[in-house]
């Protein structure tokens, strides 16, 4: 069995958000399996010397339109939230907290989270909402409620966030495949390349 | 007739270099003409607080991966030069006097700087590089040398920029089509997708 692709992204990244809704049926077509992994781009950014891309003279209003375009290309519901971009703690902590428990779980609410930011405007920087969107799965909202105030579970985003920097992610989404690093949704057509010929 | 595209590029952009190898062909099966337009990405990233790839933390290492990956993904020949990046205001300059003088043989010396850059590694930062390229064209090379003193020729650049500038061009390769930005060759399936559709 080949090893599972690296799939690294922040609840706030329309990108991330778009190859979220791509990337397991990618790799199913090629027998993968995928690793979700939520991260900050804040603390990347701290490493990498990024910036969100709407903050950005002329590229902003680019990032606006390229990110809207791009959702129509792929077929994929997304109306542009406020505020953007968010903080992004709560989510990520609650994923971890839930892989920790039931990992198909974790993969249900990563979807849920990021549709209820990026379809619906939910906004998802607010503990409660999180809470609210793992209730919609089942999830006990008052122990997932309690658990992201806990020490353990910050310390687990952290230690994410920092295994993320280590293996050079920058940016929001990043694919691994065997060691090889694939920036932005755009690349999806040199990963299906790659998962279909091998290094190529 | 539908209206032209325009294609702005740095000749010491890579995804640019790859552009350049591509638009063209694209274009022409959708019985569409390309304007180029070398511009200088140092005087652009001055208004879009944009940086080379490779200069940036972590994004540099990926960058120099991505563009060896990239070529061979859409089979162009491509060897990273040294040094990178470099200046290229003779090579727009010479660019811009040669189109106003004939227009295919402008095209055919991008092509030719481009190459003797990104295939060859021959410096045309140096002006008599860039003469020497625009020699195997045929080009009267001392008429060449001597225009890319000349202050007309230096101004028509300077316009050149400012005027990428004012329709908010950021980056290389840019491309445009009928109001509608596309940045990164990465976009090709979006430029093919628009051209054939129209607005989607």
């Amino acid at each position: 069995m080949a090893q599972p692709i690296d799939f690294y992204f922040d609840f706030s990244s329309p990108y991330g958000y778009f190859m979220s809704e791509k990337i397991d049926g990618v790799a199913a077509g090629f027998n993968r399996k995928v690793r979700w992994h939520p991260i900050l781009l804040g603390v990347v950014y701290a490493v990498s010397e990024g910036k969100p891309l709407v903050d950005l003279p002329l590229k902003g209003d680019y990032a606006r339109r390229d990110m809207a375009r791009t959702a129509r290309f792929h077929g994929i519901d997304f109306h542009p939230p406020t505020p953007f971009p968010i903080a992004t703690q709560a989510a990520a902590r609650a994923y971890y907290w839930l892989h920790d428990q039931d990992c198909t779980l974790a993969r249900q609410f990563a979807h849920a989270a990021y549709r209820a930011y990026f379809q619906r405007g939910q906004n998802i920087s607010d503990p409660a909402q999180v809470v609210a969107v793992a209730q919609t799965l089942g999830v006990d909202g008052a122990a997932l409620a309690a658990a992201l105030q806990t020490d353990p579970v910050k310390a687990r985003l952290k230690t994410a966030c920092a295994d993320a920097i280590a293996k050079g992610v920058f940016g929001s989404p990043y694919v691994v495949i065997d060691g090889e690093a694939f920036w932005g949704v755009d690349r999806l057509p040199q990963i299906e390349r790659w998962l279909d010929t091998g290094r190529f």
